[in-house]
């Protein structure tokens, strides 16, 4: 194992543009994957398979993972809540499936209206499939670090909930900061606590910017052994908990910090900053990613709206 | 000592106003000061004295200073460049005087038309009068982690600086990361080889957040020891090389990251977070600190131009 190496999830088309009020046309989305595909990025979450009326930003899932082009050097994946999307994940050919869940009963049910044990039973055939195909699969668990509606989530739950993925056959456990609350000392206990039971190599973290510190808290999980990282480029993907305020910390600061840490990306971080402005010129306002602010300060573009 | 307990420097009236175009009133700044005076901050840096030619937005240093409310739990500070700008800090009243330098020198010569050498010589003079006049005196060594025009910069010259100012009677040295790109591994290798001569008691740090690591680079600071961190309320103050990047962080970003590591910074967040409101009406355009913008969204504003 290359103690060095970390393995980039991007979610930008995904969790970025689900919660999107302006409809982006399906070759636009298109376009940009392909584009995102080409900057070293290995994973790309490319769409949901949640039904239309939930996520209307991403109705045109099908379109999308049938339109973008095929590149050996990434895994494509897409979020399924159910066999239903599973089943339509697999028929449009889907490299990696994504299921999801949250850490706290409240935030289940406001989610997905379940309880977190049913959704545990719905998820069972949906690796157990998933895994028959051949496919990798990651497991989201959101609210690891605190709930909007109950306030602390027990560690404890959180490591039951990761351990049952694991054992269903997921291959990797992504910890959500869904409210972007995570302080690294938190991170640090939640880590510790959890890698008595469960290895390190099997978990992700995906750290919200909300309140300035998402890398800090990479930081601390990368010292910990913490060698996957979710982001969306540009920062794309609000908090919805906050509108206005930010979601998904920029992969471009994350690819910046980690290069910084010594951490191998892979991933060739002014392409990434060209995917950014691409995306930001079709939303036209301005994304919370730091280096696409710099990028178009640098040109005596202050974005838009300034 | 308290080993929890650190000193946040509010640098926002003078280094968030500094570079700012629009003109800010005298008697809105006055205001302004007043309510940061009260939300538990220890130090709150006033203006500068430097000649108006080079700053016209503190070109009413003299007004500022007299018109400010004292307040016995709060120090009030100003940036003098020399001994004429000294006399006229003296003049009106302040508690604390701060001087400047940069550790890269092109960067200095770019700023203050002056070699290092030449600076140290016309610093001494300055901090000999500001310690007879029983003034704390603070020194910022600027481009510490680097330079936008010569690139890195040895950790022994800036060490050799901040001994310089410690002989020459500054009690603080505050190391900044003025171009926003240090990560904290780099915090730490200066740190570590700085503790080897100077105790970090004497140290603050005054990151940037430019590229969105400048809580990440406060946590590995803090964690080798560092006590006393600037900030700026609002995220007031752009990266000069950069126009609509970002700057100073976020005070309030700063106090939320401190107190979840356990630290004890003494600051009520929301009455902070009040001000960074207050501020953003006055100019008229979203600043970059993260608690602001969520208080904002809360409130189901999204601020301006949105």
């Amino acid at each position: 194992m290359n103690e060095k190496k970390v393995k980039i999830r991007e979610v930008g088309p995904r969790d970025g543009l689900q919660n999107e009020r302006q409809w982006i046309e399906t070759e636009d989305k298109i376009n940009w994957i392909n584009q995102l595909a080409e900057t070293g990025l290995s994973y790309i979450e490319l769409t949901s398979f949640v039904h239309p009326k939930w996520i209307p930003a991403l109705a045109d899932a099908n379109e999308v993972v049938k339109g973008v082009k095929r590149n050996k050097s990434v895994s494509f994946g897409a979020l399924v809540p159910n066999e239903r999307g599973l089943e339509r994940a697999l028929q449009v050919g889907i490299d990696e499936v994504a299921v999801f869940l949250s850490a706290s009963e409240t935030h289940n049910r406001k989610n997905i209206n379940k309880s977190i044990k049913e959704t545990i039973n719905i998820l069972k055939p949906v690796v157990y499939q998933a895994k028959l195909a051949d496919k990798s699969v990651r497991g989201y668990i959101s609210t690891v670090f605190g709930c909007p509606y109950e306030g602390n989530v027990n560690v404890q739950r959180v490591i039951a909930i990761a351990q049952s993925l694991l054992e269903l056959g997921v291959d990797e456990v992504s910890l959500g900061d869904t409210t972007g609350i995570a302080t690294p000392n938190q991170v640090e206990a939640v880590l510790q606590e959890l890698a008595r039971k469960i290895s390190l190599e099997t978990i992700a973290l995906h750290p919200h910017d909300t309140r300035g510190t998402a890398l800090a808290n990479v930081f601390a999980a990368y010292r910990l052994g913490v060698r996957t990282f979710d982001g969306a480029t540009a920062g794309l993907g609000g908090c919805p908990y906050a509108p206005g305020a930010s979601g998904n910390v920029a992969t471009e600061d994350l690819v910046y910090l980690l290069e910084g840490l010594g951490a191998q990306t892979g991933i060739h971080l002014e392409r990434l900053v060209n995917c950014g402005k691409w995306i930001q010129n079709k939303l036209k306002r301005n994304l919370p990613s730091h280096h696409l602010q710099i990028a178009l300060a640098s040109e005596n573009k202050e974005g838009f709206h300034q």
